[in-house]
């Protein structure tokens, strides 16, 4: 047996993916320093409180609750805690000591990338972080370096398990949003508070970080536009189902020409429910799977696909950066700096343009569709198809019918005008709903 | 501006994968550089003729026949001639004068790959090759990287393109293979002469690849059992989308255990048309399009997925390659090793196991099913389920009936037993197909 030098790594946090790490780095000890050129010592693990109960996979002796004894001995620092503090001082010292760092953390970088990012090309160190979005899915990886001689252009990424959960069994199963909660809660796919994902919390941090890389620029949280599935009912899904849509949650990262100012583009991050084409690739994906779709000029269209979280899952994306953060350490030299030296400008939602599925009921009489027609004309949306159903008769003293919509593509601004006049002309008794068209 | 310390790019292959890095190095220097580091100088196209009619996108004081001194005065160079020889002599020349190499050629890779790894990495130098397989998706950088802390347990891949396009025109439109191909060729999916792409021999070197990088142990091209798609007719396309399956010509890379040693494993890596059941993933892949399916031990699931040829897609790898050699270059240090010291047992076809649909035209009267079932279980497969045909009443003297079973996994050599008993038994007319079924 070869043998190699030692590496020195610290985990900070023991819960589901750091559990698995420790057991995967102790299990396969051998084959890792194999593949990295130096052994892979696991030092010890910082957790709140020594009650081992919780990770039975890690052994007693290397539980420990000072986590910065623990970073100063080590050459490779793992933190898996989550959360803002003191997750990011803990970093901030592995990176000052000299260590290199590998972080889950999305919520982290989504809010202190940059100054963590600035931290490491100071002292040369390099921060990991593949298994921040999409848990074990290669993504990071691949736009950092594999596209980095192309340009992206767009990402629309299914990049939360949970929600992606609920919407596909609103649409197989026909649930209601509630019911569909309920089944995830109930099968460990939603935390007791699912805020963070039914919100697009989660996705929206994810959005961020993807962006910033893809465009090689600083696209902050605040500047990502963010909504939630909370609004989404049964009924949406089964009627975009009947147009030959289903409804995800995307976070979408976009490069956009800015109007009237030539030659020049912005970028722009999003997160929002979207009605997907039946033909899409990402409408094939299903449970609590991620995807993220990618365009860029000279690749055309990729897509990567797999489990977008569990403490297994993660754990594997975190082993990648180890071994890749260990040749580093074998090989010598700086870390390769994060490439978001570019300054782009963020563009806000308002001057994003999509394609929208609007939905109306209006007062069934001759003349009606040539009114809508006309305002939409007016506030320069122009309309691809409309279709029109029966009036349901409930009401027969003032019959509806319904209208759906689907326009080219508009700016924000513009479709929110339009909507805004739709809601008060006479002949609109509501606005049933409005969704955007992705991925067309 | 920042100024950049100059690498010098040489380009040996001024084809379609040429012309296309040629002009992007040209149009997004700057880009590149920040990206990089370093300045990217395209200093030469070595090309047979300098007829530039060909290359219209490379600036003709640019090209020379010259590539041997191309290749000395240069710190990265770019192979894209394709074929053994003389790639293989200038990729050793380029290593032994210090440069890094970037290939797309996977003929040479999976031919002489261990002979130019080791030359590599005896002077420290690294070998790209991310255009290799699967044109623009990322796929090497994922399995080398992404995944080197997990243990990839099976791979299945469509890396052909061509018989893609085919199969899918197939199934699709109901297509003799003739006609597919014939459309395939007019339309530029298909070479004039096929034989590489419809006998398996591009999947093949893919498979060699893939296998080797997946497994970090060497597995030479002769070991990969290949069967093209020539055999494969319109009827067993249709009645294998009746039965819920699509036919794809798959690369199989596989961990196996051992029968008889505990505990240890070997590689087995085969290409061959398989059947895929419609809800799985690889099955959506349409036209000329490519993807790796990754199953892993932690990571579970995995696919990437994207345009597998195409000029400008495979330059977008290449480009990608690029920017990391001159990463690299700016840190200095010597290349990372490709890991695969690993000596695995690379098993032949007849230990592989897996599931069979066959299909048989059997007399039709009392009994024979009987019989048949017998015949299966006396050779040690199982069945997993039958489903008979009505006879067909062409021949009423002596009526037929179609028997289409499907097995459980079983080895080829007790699949190959069976299927010659089946042939020489008195209630078979014949033995119509027989064919795998992958990714249940």
């Amino acid at each position: 047996m070869i043998e190699y030098r030692n590496l020195r790594v610290a985990l900070l946090g023991g819960g589901s993916v750091g559990a698995q790490v420790a057991a995967l780095l102790l299990e396969h000890g051998d084959e890792l320093a194999n593949r990295s050129g130096a052994g892979l010592e696991l030092v010890g693990v910082a957790v709140r409180d020594l009650d081992a109960e919780r990770t039975p996979a890690i052994p007693k002796h290397l539980l420990t609750t000072n986590a910065e004894e623990l970073i100063l001995g080590a050459d490779i620092v793992v933190e898996l805690m989550g959360g803002l503090e003191p997750a990011r001082e803990y970093i901030l010292q592995a990176i000052n000591s000299g260590a290199d760092v590998i972080t889950a953390n999305k919520a982290l970088l989504a809010t202190h990338g940059p100054e963590l990012f600035e931290a490491a090309e100071q002292v040369g160190a390099q921060l990991y972080y593949e298994a921040a979005v999409g848990g074990a899915i290669p993504i990071i990886r691949p736009l950092r370096d594999s596209l980095a001689g192309d340009r992206v252009t767009r990402i629309l990424g299914i990049v939360n398990g949970t929600t992606n959960f609920i919407l596909d069994r609103m649409d197989v199963h026909h649930d209601t949003l509630e019911a569909a909660l309920a089944t995830a809660t109930e099968l460990g796919y939603a935390e007791a508070d699912p805020t963070a994902d039914v919100g697009g919390y989660d996705a929206a941090q994810k959005a961020a970080i993807l962006a910033s890389l893809a465009f090689h620029t600083t696209v902050p949280l605040e500047a990502v536009h963010r909504e939630g599935i909370t609004e989404i009912t049964a009924e949406q899904v089964d009627a975009a189902r009947k147009a030959g849509y289903v409804v995800k949650l995307l976070a979408i990262c976009e490069r956009i020409a800015i109007e009237g100012r030539d030659g020049e583009y912005g970028v722009s991050a999003r997160v929002h429910p979207a009605l997907v084409p039946v033909a899409h690739p990402l409408a094939a994906v299903h449970g609590a799977n991620n995807a993220v779709f990618v365009q860029a000029e000279a690749a055309g269209d990729l897509m990567f696909y797999g489990a977008g979280a569990g403490g297994r899952e993660t754990a594997s994306a975190v082993l990648g950066d180890l071994v890749s953060a260990a040749r580093r350490h074998v090989i010598g030299g700086p870390g390769i700096a994060e490439s978001t030296h570019a300054t782009i400008e963020v563009l806000p939602m308002s001057s994003v343009r999509t394609r929208y599925q609007i939905t109306l009921s209006v007062i069934d009489e001759p003349g009606v569709l040539a009114t809508i027609a006309s305002l939409f004309s007016e506030h320069g949306v122009s309309v691809e198809a409309v279709s029109q159903s029966v009036s349901d008769g409930k009401n027969l003293a003032s019959p509806t019918a319904t209208l759906v919509i689907v326009t080219h593509e508009a700016t924000e601004s513009s479709l929110a005008t339009t909507v805004a006049a739709l809601g008060s002309n006479s002949v609109v008794s509501s606005v049933v709903s409005v969704l955007r068209v992705e991925g067309v």
